[in-house]
Parts: structure tokens; sequence; C-alpha cells
């Protein structure tokens, strides 16, 4: 196999890509050569040499402990549980949260095979013992896997003594009511909030 | 601007991904830095170093000339004019043109300011000077700004004493009549075959 084709096929498996859209990835790579291609190696090759996994969070950081866990400024009493690194980069963007994270790695599903050993939950548990965190807050998928997981947990955080709390179900912003399905519908009816 | 954040910003530039797809590629080379990231790195470094433009008919390969210019196997008799190198890798994977190819590198378009000075009709009307080429395909796009492109390569390319044909327009293999436009069905009718 070719250079050419051989980056093709690697540019496929990246999600989002396919056969075709990697060809024209690859195509525009090389007539952008000083403008795309080389900034593009040199950016890969720095997360490869720099960016490594939290050892406290599971964060991907510069640095480890990374920036969430070295800051002093965010409090302690909150953790957020999420099941991926995309999770809690989403709830930085929108920048409400204040406290810190722990990334599950994934979340429970007996399809898959993945049980408890398979995600960080020792690590969550360890990191309740010292009694700084008052609250968990669960942010799963809505998914069957996430609840399933989301319940798991709580049953287990519960003895612990710390506040557990998940994300609310509802409408989403800018959402129809005549376009949500049924059990979104019957979550945000039972959760509804006095005005 | 850390580096995780420079690089999504890059890889956002890539057709085929924007913001949100770039992000979760990155999360995704980061989750499989052996069997893709680290891949990914080498691969795009030998596409930099050994890739060059073909200096005959501007194809992409390792070498220069290209595989194709190379290749005593193939018809010099039929020259096959393409906007891009990406249209060339296209006639290749079927795999039934056995002459060679002429990258133009565009088409005309008053719009973007391309006329023909930007494309490469030079070397186009050089490599028939020789005599060798008897049939010039005009393997252009049915766009505007394509269909303009062949009407001008025609008429500079009658006089010289070469064949100038076109691709055929018509229903695409596996096409619904229903769902056709209006001009594709008029060419196809126009050009119907005797069976």
């Amino acid at each position: 196999m070719n250079d050419i084709d051989k980056l093709i096929q690697i540019m496929g498996r990246l999600p989002g890509l396919g056969p075709r859209s990697a060809r024209r990835a690859v195509l525009h790579l090389l007539k952008k050569r000083e403008t795309l291609l080389h900034p593009l190696i040199e950016s890969l090759g720095d997360v490869a040499a720099h960016v490594k996994t939290c050892g406290i969070c599971g964060n991907l950081d510069a640095a480890d402990p990374c920036a969430i866990c070295r800051d002093a400024g965010r409090d302690t009493s909150q953790l957020c549980v999420v099941a991926d690194v995309g999770d809690l980069w989403a709830l930085e963007r929108i920048g409400t949260f204040k406290g810190r994270y722990q990334v599950l790695g994934g979340v429970l599903s007996a399809l898959d095979g993945i049980g408890p050993e398979q995600l960080a939950i020792a690590p969550l548990l360890r990191r309740l013992e010292g009694g700084e965190v008052k609250e968990v807050i669960l942010a799963l998928g809505a998914t069957v896997d996430g609840q399933t997981t989301g319940h798991y947990l709580a049953d287990r955080l519960q003895p612990m003594g710390v506040a557990v709390s998940r994300l609310a179900h509802g409408v989403p912003v800018g959402g129809e009511l005549d376009y949500l399905d049924d059990g979104t519908l019957i979550q945000a009816l039972k959760a509804r909030q006095k005005l």
C-alpha cells in the first residue's frame, strides 16, 4: 500500500470520517501542506508527547494532576461523575459547575461485558473516604446503560453519607413538545417546577 | 491555548469535520494512542516527506513522474483532463481508463476569479505538441463552471487536430427517473442509445 492509501485508511478510522471523507481530507491536507499538514503533524506530536491521564480524576491534560484537580479555587465538596472525558469537556464548556470530576471511563453494560471493575468506581469511593465531598452529581447519559450505572452508583454511595443527585430530565431548551419522545415528556411533567 | 484545544482547532479545519466531530476525533485518538495516534503521526510524516506533485500530469504520488506517467503499459494516445487529483483517483478506482491524465488544478470560475492562466492549460497544450495524443477526454464536473471549462478547452483543442470528447450525461446507475432533475433527463433523452 502506498503512503497516501495508508493515510486514507488510518484517517478513515477516525469517528465521523468514512473512506470517502477520509480521501477528501487527505487531498485537502496535501493541498495545504504549509498551513494544515505540517501544523497537524506538529500538533499531534505535541499531544502524543504531553497529554496524559490525570491520576486523580481521569481527565486528559498536559499535567498530572490536571488543571482542574490542581485548581485550589474549585469547590472540593462537589464531585461530578461523568462517563467520559468528552462529557467532562462538555460540562466545562458551560462553565457553571465549579466542583471537581471523576471520569468513570464508560458505563456499565451487560451487552459489552462492562462491569463495575472495568470502571473507575474504586477510585471514586476512595475519594469519598476523606469526607471532604458532600455531594456527588451523577452526570450520566439518559440511556439505559447510563441510568443503570446511575442507580448502581447511587446504591453504593448512599451508605457513605454523601448527597447524591443526577442531572434533570426534561424538555431541551428550544425543543417543541410535539417532537419530544414520550419518556422525556413523562419525566418533564413529573419533575415540573413551581413558578 | 493548550495542546488539545490546538489540535481540535486544526482538525476542525479538515473538510467533513466541524468543531464537534473534531473534538470527538481527538478524544478517540487520545484513547487509542498505540493503535491510532502514533500510526497517524507516522503516516502523516511519510506523506509529508514523500508525496510530491507529478511534474507531467499534476497527480500526487511518492515519485515524480508519478506511477501513471511512468507506466509504459498505459495508452499514450488518450489524455484525460480532470479538474482535481480527487477526480483522477475516482477514475483510477473504476480502472477502465488506461490512458494518461492532466490535472487542471480547478475549473474556470468568473466568481472566484479563476482564469485560464491559473489552471494547467499551458502544460496540457504543450503535451499535445508531440502529436502522440489522439484523443482528449474532458472529465469535468457537470456544473456550470465545469461545463464552461469544457467548452473553453474544446475551443482551444479542436484546432490542434485531436479528437475531443466529454463524459456522457444521463441517468445515474440505480437512479429513478422520477427523482432525476430535468436537465439530466433532457440530456439522457438527447443522448439516447440504440439497443
